[in-house]
């Protein structure tokens, strides 16, 4: 199998090379980016959806949506009010790589944007080996899943700086403990940052706006000094 | 890439090979295989769980469990009864492969197993395409996650035999449309059967456990033949 490990540094080499160019672009017009990652179905299109919502009519929000099939994503995030949306379908692959990244960059007017939102392939694992330029990664966990999951995915929670535990409505409905999850998540990463809330009823949703709106501030504000 | 894609193909065509002699074994035992694959968080260790837990004195069933890190969906399976179970930490890999059940497999006293439960690591893309010898897959979606999981992630529910609908006491606490998971999934599979249930209300299990029941029934009564 060395042969196989030694192609997949390869790869994993090319993709860093490339997620560096994507990542001093985005920089030299400071844009921030985040990469959203995690199990498919914890909700990070729901997020986005009403991040999108709220947010649309002060900044604006460049999408890159990813998907193993189907543009489902990327239309609810046109649906939703983004302007500039684009989906990528790797049609089997199981992660997003710098290269779909950089193939799709052209088609957003960057010069306009002040945040750029890439949603991942549903996957705990494999989105983790792979930079797409972004400044951070934010993992989204859901209520409705094992508390224990930073501890069986912990290659996902050490890579990520943010942590959003979603679905805080159905708390209760199963045996997920907020303050385990937590430990369990900062036993892997000690830094990262958290939030809770829920896209449904709203719940603690203010302080994420309140995040996002800070990371596009740094922003606007630099480009006045 | 071309030489990356090779690579796979050479990969995956070893893990036929071993997937291959993974049956045979099982078939001269006349043991019926199940590898259940789902998100991480739809509830597969749930339901291996209450299923041990309900038929654990009348069948002799043999678990092999997958993850990343930890051994907790093994000790969990332990505790709920298990008598013969097996963890595999896959250390980063985001599959389990025919190599790791051929492994293990010498560890599981096959001559006592009617059933043999295999929990793969939680990922919608990746196991799709590792045969581990199984009879069927049953793949597992609950009613937190959207219910356009069966187009998103067509390769898992086109590969599986079994779709186990899980967490229907949650059902009205998002938009999540029952008749409509299973017309998404019929449209990728046809023929796949469907359960619909829940571990933790119970509701729905007397039939899955009746189905669990005929499998290994079938191979009791050829052994009487």
């Amino acid at each position: 199998m060395s042969e196989r490990v030694t192609i997949e540094k390869k790869v994993l080499s090319e993709n860093d090379k490339l997620a560096t160019q994507i990542r001093a672009q985005l920089k030299a017009r400071q844009i921030v980016a985040l990469n959203f990652v995690s199990s498919p179905g914890s909700g990070k299109t729901s997020l986005l959806e009403c991040t999108l919502g709220a947010l649309n009519q002060e900044l604006q929000i460049g999408l890159i949506a990813g998907d193993v099939q189907t543009e489902n994503d990327a239309n609810r995030l046109l649906r939703a009010g983004g302007k500039m949306v684009r989906p990528i379908v790797t049609g089997g692959a199981c992660h997003l790589d710098a290269r779909m990244i950089s193939r799709v960059l052209p088609e957003l007017e960057l010069d306009k944007i002040d945040l750029l939102f890439v949603e991942n392939v549903g996957n705990l694992v494999c989105p983790s080996s792979y930079d797409l330029g972004e400044d951070m990664k934010v993992v989204l966990i859901s209520t409705t899943e094992g508390d224990d999951k930073p501890l069986k995915y912990p290659g996902m929670f050490r890579r990520s700086s943010v942590m959003v535990i979603n679905k805080i409505d159905l708390l209760g409905s199963s045996d997920f403990d907020m303050d385990r999850v937590k430990e369990n998540a900062r036993r892997i990463n000690a830094g990262l940052k958290v939030f809770e809330l829920s896209c449904r009823t709203g719940q603690g949703l203010d302080a994420w706006f309140g995040w996002i709106r800070s990371l596009a501030h740094t922003k606007k504000q630099r480009s006045k000094e």
